[in-house]
């Protein structure tokens, strides 16, 4: 692997706000982007060198992407496999590549991978059918979510379902799609590590951060969480370990239940850059964007250090409107419509 | 002044790195950007939703560039104020305004700006001829240097000249434009002060930056700058006045040469970002882009709060070949070419 020559077209799959972020870091290093993506007038693409408007799997589009690209990756862990594939048959070079998506888009792929790596998860049964879901609620002690396996965001695509529900009403909710059935954990709260590995195999984790959820959604994450060292530095061990493991090349973003003994369940990963790092660009001497973009250079990795406590609050909706306090450092999308819950902007404090 | 709107295009005139570096804060607010300048392939029209490849007094250009934007300001000093006041004509808001140029642009008008606003200079006189020069040189005690009014930068147009040189000569070696006979300073340092003035008035300004120059041309900037915290505070208050007599709005910085006694001498102020300003985007809370789009948009300036020492080394022509090391925090602009002396990147290392 060498690196990446200075003034390279990276080219991104994927036109939201990461995809944005990550062409800011790509630019302050210097390389042009061109990004590929189905949306009008998208976030990523207003800041690109170039931007193709086409879906993930257009062929010709695929041909044109790989043609200006020096280098592909990825702000979208839905991208289907099958366009990474074309893409490396065209000859590209793709970071991060399938394995990490095929593992981190499935929840039974993930959950199993994580068990084998020796990183535990909550109990799971996988669920494919109505006598599935009714053999597993069956095993199931207390209460338990069932999770669509694929296409699963922000709590979309999950149940929550209690032992006198009707496996027939439960599964129909959700569409009867391959799923799993999660058991509930009794967690004292959540932590994700995000963390980079190179091209040339050197890792980096940033602090893990404490994340809380409101309605599925990301709400604030913060640093330092608030658990104990020998937790936090578990976490990032376990985060390591996943990486490795998947060989994964660029940021990837660890979800970990964190138990009233202060044991670690792995929750899920995404093979990107994260919600819950985006306090890093401001706190950090290097942010998850700029550490991702020199990850899939092979370039060195920037150094990670923490320079102040902080925390970041998503902008949700019309959240964009409330005027800045003073210290408030806040970064927009350029998204044009302020729908309710829509992430559109998110704002970093020194605490 | 209503601050600027969310999801408003702001229109920069100049398509170097400053614009490209203004182009990414403008993004991470929200903003789209669209780039007037010459350059083909400039650093700042690829990061930019809409760039126009033009002259900044191609009428037909400006009258594009002024419907795109909501609000244009520049990243460079030497745009024709008659380009300004055409976009003003055609109803253009534009931040900062034609005097912060006119007064910039001219030596002279930018010395006798300083000295009416109670901030002194190196002491200067007119030169409009020879005749000027030689009863110029004649009052002359020590060197002194002769300096094109406008148009000069890092280094270039400037002559130094001793008592016996020849005045015919020395004038012919600046092809005889309007100039000025500056003093020599026996200076001790020189430093500078990155400050924003908003469109609601509002003031912020950085720590001062101690400047080393090599060949005219910025090799580093350190803060903290290595005098008294008296001179320090002084050139912030210098600075403070200097850009609210100008009615400037947006970043400005003004280079002061520090006196053995720790007195200050106004060297030269620009109506814009400035590279003795690139360490405050990794050691500042607020870097000089945010806020300088902050202050354009009418938004609550940034806090200036700096987290470390930090230094910053200008990366000239093929410096940016060569490996970066551990803790080096680097920009580069995307340029084409690394010729010899010419600004392709910088980095910011904490100290």
């Amino acid at each position: 692997m060498t690196a990446l020559p200075l003034g390279s077209t990276i080219g991104i799959l994927g036109d939201g706000q990461l995809g944005r972020m990550l062409a800011g870091a790509a630019a302050r290093l210097g390389f042009d982007v061109v990004i590929l993506g189905p949306g009008d007038h998208s976030p990523a693409s207003r800041v690109a060198a170039h931007a193709i408007q086409a879906d993930y799997t257009d062929k010709d589009a695929l041909a044109e992407f790989s043609v200006r690209s020096d280098l592909v990756t990825l702000e979208f862990e839905n991208v289907p496999v099958s366009a990474l594939n074309m893409l490396l048959d065209m000859g590209a070079t793709v970071h991060p590549g399938p394995k990490s998506l095929e593992i981190c888009q499935d929840r039974h792929f993930e959950k199993s991978f994580a068990r084998e790596t020796g990183v535990p998860t909550a109990d799971y049964w996988v669920v494919d059918s109505v006598d599935d879901l009714r053999a597993a609620m069956r095993e199931l002690q207390g209460g338990g979510i069932l999770k669509t396996r694929r296409d699963g965001y922000d709590g979309h695509g999950q149940r929550r379902l209690k032992s006198g529900d009707d496996p027939i009403t439960v599964y129909g909710d959700l569409d009867g799609v391959p799923c799993i059935l999660e058991a509930m954990v009794p967690f004292a709260g959540e932590v994700s590590v995000v963390l980079a590995r190179s091209a040339t195999g050197e890792i980096k984790a940033y602090d893990p951060a404490e994340n809380v959820h409101t309605n599925g959604i990301l709400h604030t994450s913060r640093v330092p969480a608030r658990f104990d060292e020998a937790v936090l530095k578990s976490a990032q061990s376990a985060a390591t370990q996943l990486i490795t493991a998947l060989g994964h090349v660029g940021v990837l973003a660890c979800e970990f239940f964190v138990l009233e003994d202060g044991g670690l369940l792995l929750n899920e990963m995404a093979p990107r850059v994260h919600n819950s790092g985006h306090w890093t660009p401001e706190a950090c001497l290097t942010g998850q964007f700029e550490q991702h973009i020199r990850a899939i250079a092979g370039w060195p990795l920037g150094p990670t250090d923490r320079l102040f406590d902080a925390e970041m609050e998503n902008l949700l909706g019309e959240d964009i409107y409330k005027p800045l306090a003073p210290g408030d450092m806040v970064t927009l999308y350029g998204k044009r419509e302020a729908r309710a819950g829509r992430k559109m902007g998110h704002v970093v404090r020194k605490t």
